[in-house]
């Protein structure tokens, strides 16, 4: 299959860096072909402005929306862009894989969201109508791919627990996963994230590679996050309200995923797998015998 | 009072233009002292890295948080950050003023946050001991200061609903307005929010400005959002998990506002004012019955 990789750390000789070489050489070797977007590398250009439609009068009032819609159409988006999206059509499979700061993504890598997603490619796609409100969460213009973030974060796991003070990792990660993945149609995995980044030994790192690896041998078999589909009938449009019957009296971001369960417990998968390389050679021993 | 108001849209004859242009009036009729960051104006440079220090040895390791931090101790800073940073401290008040674009700021705020916040002042700040987490979340280089977001979303209101598909606007937020402002220490004010604004009439606009110009002209009297302090005893030291019998039984962001209705309720005070100026209208004059 083909995976894009999108990698957004200033330093190759960092933990990132690492991860992301560990990751490229995974996927190789299970015969994947993988593309890197190393965004530092490239010099990406992270701020969305009207240099990003090439045939723009300078004279003009640069409007955001329309001039990324007239350029996509027209094949006058700015070479770096369509490149992008040239690379994710080709991918079966999406990763991002960043350092969390200040709670989301660095810079360079949601200027890569706001620029590649062009009108008519990220957003504004489909139709409107009494049934529709266009083709996104569950539909669009990337739907059939799945994705998959990979967070590198300072704190400690225990900051980012439900209860946490920094706010539970899912809902830190919900406007990504939910609001940049799946809105424009992909599958979303549950994210892997390695915790207390900054103190990591060598047996710490044997073991965030040891689960990072095994979520990237089962990058096309998880199953991902139950969200719910914006046009499948669980909200009433136009309002886009979820149905009063459906998760009924709650209501943040966990209402919408599908499963209730998923909702009341925190959906990343591998939470209880960051307390270091010996609980982890204990599961790979577990699940050799 | 002196206010500081960083701004990132890039046509000044947009919406968030005129906007931006009213609130620089009405601060400074009402005898304040205005500074503006426009971004995009300014060129700013989104994107952390090596060359944020000027000191730094090219062929070292960059490492983000200790060549911040030693940037920020030396005075070897970038001197369009350590320009910010003197903006910071001269302000009383500070606005961020932005589209939200993927349901978190533009990417060349976020890299204003991510640059200007350095090691020693925006985070790595204070003591760690049982006691303590460092001065952070309530404490730290900024408190004393009150902050205000300032949003346009092309989105309906309803979109962002307790039970809307993108999930309630003050989840959304609540990464900026605790985790990049609540943390260096700032008072949050509740935030204003326009909905809609890709379809905004000579009405609307009207209605815009009356109520984003009484939220200005109160900014030093709102209260702000009632977020727990970190090191006034509702979390344990150091795991950081809020005390079990405050909000007990419940996750997720909300809890971290000691208020508890405001936690069942949405923070945003203004949700309901953005009906037009008609309403506004009505309030103001039952206020001055």
């Amino acid at each position: 299959m083909n995976i894009l990789l999108v990698y957004a750390h200033p330093e190759p000789r960092s933990l990132n860096g690492a991860l992301k070489r560990f990751s490229v050489d995974r996927l190789e070797r299970a015969g994947h072909a993988v593309q890197v977007s190393d965004l530092y590398a490239m010099g990406w250009k992270a701020a969305l402005d009207g240099a990003d439609r090439i045939d723009r009068d300078p004279a003009a009032r640069f409007v955001p929306a329309a001039d990324s819609q007239h350029a996509f159409e027209h094949g006058t988006q700015s070479a770096d862009i369509a490149r992008e999206q040239d690379k994710l059509r080709w991918a079966d499979a999406l990763i991002l894989q960043f350092p969390l700061w200040w709670f989301s993504m660095p810079a360079i890598l949601k200027g890569w969201v706001e620029r590649v997603y062009a009108y008519g490619f990220g957003y504004g796609v489909g139709e409107h109508s009494d049934m529709r409100w266009g083709d996104r969460y569950g539909e669009g213009s990337l739907a059939g791919k799945r994705a998959m973030l990979v967070v590198t974060a300072g704190g400690w796991e225990s900051h980012y627990a439900p209860r946490g003070i920094n706010g539970p990792i899912d809902d830190i990660l919900f406007p990504i996963q939910h609001g940049i993945l799946y809105y424009p149609g992909f599958e979303v995995l549950p994210p892997y994230v390695a915790y207390r980044t900054d103190r990591m030994d060598a047996a710490r790192f044997a073991g965030v590679c040891d689960t990072l690896g095994r979520r990237l041998d089962t990058l096309f078999s998880t199953p991902p996050l139950p969200f719910r589909r914006q046009n499948g009938g669980d909200y009433a449009i136009p309002e886009l309200g979820l149905r009063p019957d459906l998760a009924p009296g709650r209501s943040g971001f966990g209402i919408h995923l599908a499963d209730e369960r998923a909702s009341s417990v925190p959906y990343v998968a591998q939470a209880g797998e960051q307390q270091g390389a010996q609980r982890e050679e204990e599961r790979a021993r577990r699940h050799e015998a």
